[in-house]
């Protein structure tokens, strides 16, 4: 087996050094890490994961990846897996990844390195290595990280053409829908190409915008009301709720009335949004159910690491009818 | 020093299952776990965190209590708390407390016991003996828990001053304020005190509306309908945001016009509701200046645990003025 003092004599440092670059401790150089990371990529060492599963001993750790609790999406899903896992016995590490790919990289490191018995990833940076590589149990929450790596989402396709019949229900004629950044491989994908069909069914024509998720509401605003002024749709479908509210926003600082003139619907359905914004229709996420799956799988995984597990797991949406896309006769 | 065979023997039960309550681990009874934890008191028994500190040893983790992350306050805070420990080399394990006292004491037996270098504690849950035999480092958001910890909050009693003046500059005659359920040795009821000094100084008599912070947004929202209907307020401060876009959404739904027939003012101000609702005055707390100093001082309580700080620290407030409590001539 891989020892410390391997990846040190590979990287050409003390295993003092190896150790804190681990351990993330004290001031290291950009460049002594990378010597260390790439000793550790080329041998393989996942340091006390695997003395640990020798030892047959848990730590009753849980590492969640998300991009940041701040959102109320994240921030319930983060707060039911915080209560599910605990009442499991298990404590949560708390990762917020950001918009930042080294961020995660960093903390997939630690929680390889020193102390947890499984992750649930849910951050928005795709295409990291690192989960290729890691040798501990994690479950994706609506993404895709490895060929091995099981994926819970909600059914983004069903999702979107629910969002689609319900603007052409309306008797919408110019719908834009606003998404965030399209990636490769991402299920949220899924909600365009679902909405795309409904449309192109009934011969109407697709108008998509793009505002990158982690921009700023100031700017995202500005950009909304540039597009209500110059494209005047009659129908907006976002594809999450937050910008939902700021077209809502928009709508009232330009004098256009919702739903009269403007039909909106958001996504994700969260309790805040069904508490705050009753009048937004939405298409819900079942969060409850989404993090009971995740969990009841992350805990299949850690009892036995080569349980099979399918690749992908889809949950059904909801949607909720609030009076912005109420039909006006 | 107490052992962990000492706590097994005063308890009568065996090591094991003394190491498995610590660790909230197995299925264990509620009578078990109460001897336990009452021979640990009995012993003032710090397992690993007392041995640990011998051996000069971190564990690089940091202890965040708070009532949960899907409030959108709680959620930026424990955002920032995580970027900033994070960059000091800090991993946050995520307790959420609800309105849960047992859970916050099993929580804090818990980080007592195995593995944190120190704790923030922001949960409602007061008066948990607990916190008095802590033998950890500790910081606590806006409540008070013990003599020897400080207090870190934001101008409580500023605020709820500048709450009340700019209702009265708005000619309310008729104000109402809603706050949560009233602590004893809460900072947070000082938000009362100052709105109360500024009312009685121009002889306004005080109107108070009690709904404890727990209570569902829904039954909060039918209490509302009734306040408004009934008592007929020209002002209402909120002691907190989201309790304002209740008022907000009733208003609407009972075509009572802000800030024409009344006005709004909430308090928080957190960047969630100056991006998603602009429209409403609100008191802000300046949740980066307060995490900065929060974690600062358990840095350096962690760094010298006999080192001397303040009871209470405060840091000032800031008005955010919207249209919901604009004069209109």
């Amino acid at each position: 087996m891989t020892k410390l003092t391997d990846v040190a004599r590979v990287a050409g440092v003390s295993a003092t050094t190896v150790s804190r670059v681990i351990n993330n401790y004290g001031s290291l150089s950009e460049k002594t890490k990378q010597k260390v990371y790439a000793a550790m990529r080329e041998l393989n060492y996942q340091p006390n994961s695997l003395a640990r599963s020798l030892q047959g001993k848990q730590t009753k750790l849980i590492g969640v990846i998300f991009s940041g609790v701040s959102n109320p999406f994240f921030g319930e899903m983060v707060e039911e897996l915080e209560n599910q896992l605990f009442s499991k016995g298990y404590r949560v590490i708390l990762c917020n990844a950001a918009d930042d790919k080294a961020k995660e990289r960093d903390y997939l490191r630690m929680l390889m390195a020193n102390q947890v018995d499984g992750i649930i990833a849910g951050a928005h940076n795709l295409g990291i290595e690192e989960y290729h590589q890691v040798g501990l149990p994690i479950i994706s929450f609506d993404r895709y990280l490895s060929d091995n790596i099981p994926i819970v989402s909600s059914d983004n396709y069903r999702g979107g053409q629910a969002a689609g019949e319900a603007l052409l229900a309306a008797r919408v004629q110019h719908p834009v829908i606003i998404t965030g950044q399209q990636q490769p491989n991402s299920p949220t994908n899924q909600r365009l190409s679902g909405y795309q069909a409904v449309l192109s069914a009934k011969d109407v024509a697709l108008d998509q915008w793009t505002l990158a998720f982690g921009m700023s509401p100031t700017l995202k605003m500005m950009r909304i009301r540039q597009l209500l002024t110059t494209h005047q749709p009659d129908g907006i479908f976002c594809t999450d709720d937050l910008t939902a509210l700021l077209v809502l926003q928009a709508a009232k600082q330009l004098n256009i009335a919702v739903p009269q003139a403007l039909k909106v619907i958001g996504y994700d359905g969260t309790r805040f949004i069904q508490a705050y914004h009753p009048e937004l229709t939405t298409i819900m996420q079942p969060i409850t159910d989404i993090v009971t799956l995740m969990v009841e799988l992350l805990l299949q995984r850690i009892a036995d690491p080569d349980c099979q597990l399918e690749t992908s797991y889809t949950l059904p949406i909801k949607v909720i009818t609030g009076t912005s896309t109420a039909a006006i006769s």
